[in-house]
């Protein structure tokens, strides 16, 4: 029995979905952010970067989204959530999954985490005011470059569509015209018709635009 | 017959350092940053985000370090780059490189790349006075939880450690005081060791400290 670490509205969900879908056995577990319990001993024994998602499995602790998600993949291959055994197939999943988490994510994090990358209170909104542009640019190489359709990587469901779908919900907070990324937001509805992404999504008590 | 996009200094070294690990078949192909040349539409057919590296192959196009590193180990399998078999280890592999590309080359992203996340040279100064701190908080972590010794995974060498040199190779001029992390020193001293890193090294001119 795994146990997900999780608080709602983070990309947590991602891999909440993902061990949804693989139909993989597991508790989630609520870390209070209102109470800042991500920094708690506790759970920094859990997760010393003190963020999550974390996923304790029998082996060990893991954590960072994109290697959770091919985690659950390899380890529930009967869920064909990747493209395992093809180097170059798996490997753009794994570079539209890194995009998200290196760039698109970070991108998104300057609006309500600027307090990692600058002290002064003019800095944090000086990065806040740009957040609509960049993640609008982020989002538009995705809807006309990136995204294959109708899944991210075309006809198959993968581990990078409860990504993009975690990431994506959080794009009205951030300032993007949706108008101008249509196939990211029939993605999006989509993605809300699975029960596993309703089965996360309920659990957590995310909202979802 | 691969070919790799790469500029000197960049994160592109990691994935340089791998292909002559597997003694995979490439050439390299220097992106001049000098002349903006990764925002040249030439370049832009190549890598629609402007950035290094990304790897021609015979299939298409790769991008994004992890799955880069990831592609190579599964493609060149005789190199034992990646433990590829086993579903909890190379997530731990892919976890570390997820950290490095999303938290600690972001970090270190702050100090000559601030233009990213904001518009206004106030706020661009003050994202480069908390890169030091930043930086050295990663490298702290790597040091006493993440790198497991003497490699990053352990006892074999895998895809961590060409991507670990690479950005342990920016920390002097990120302001971290290397006293601090000896073992990541020693590390970059070993790497410097193996004929594939000085190849890689020599090849691009990339000075290490």
């Amino acid at each position: 029995m795994f146990r997900l670490y999780y608080a709602p509205g983070t990309c947590a969900l991602a891999t909440h979905i993902a061990l949804e879908e693989a139909d993989a056995p597991y508790e989630a577990v609520l870390v209070d952010f209102s109470s800042q319990s991500q920094r708690s001993p506790e759970y920094l024994a859990v997760n010393p970067k003190g963020r999550v998602p974390a996923l304790v499995t029998d082996s060990g602790t893991l954590t960072e989204t994109p290697a959770l998600l091919c985690f659950v993949a390899q380890r529930f291959p009967e869920a064909e959530l990747a493209p395992l055994a093809d180097p170059f197939a798996l490997a753009q999943a794994q570079e539209f999954n890194s995009y998200l988490c290196s760039t698109v994510h970070v991108a998104h994090a300057h609006r309500m985490r600027g307090t990692r990358w600058a002290d002064d209170a003019a800095a944090i909104e000086a990065m806040k005011r740009k957040v609509p542009s960049n993640v609008t640019e982020c989002f538009e190489l995705i809807e006309h470059k990136l995204m294959k359709g109708p899944w991210v990587m075309g006809d198959k469901y993968t581990i990078c569509d409860p990504y993009l779908f975690t990431i994506a919900s959080w794009i009205e907070g951030d300032g993007v015209d949706t108008a101008k990324v249509p196939r990211v937001m029939d993605h999006r509805a989509r993605m809300l018709t699975r029960p596993a992404v309703q089965n996360a999504v309920a659990a957590e008590g995310t909202q979802i635009p």
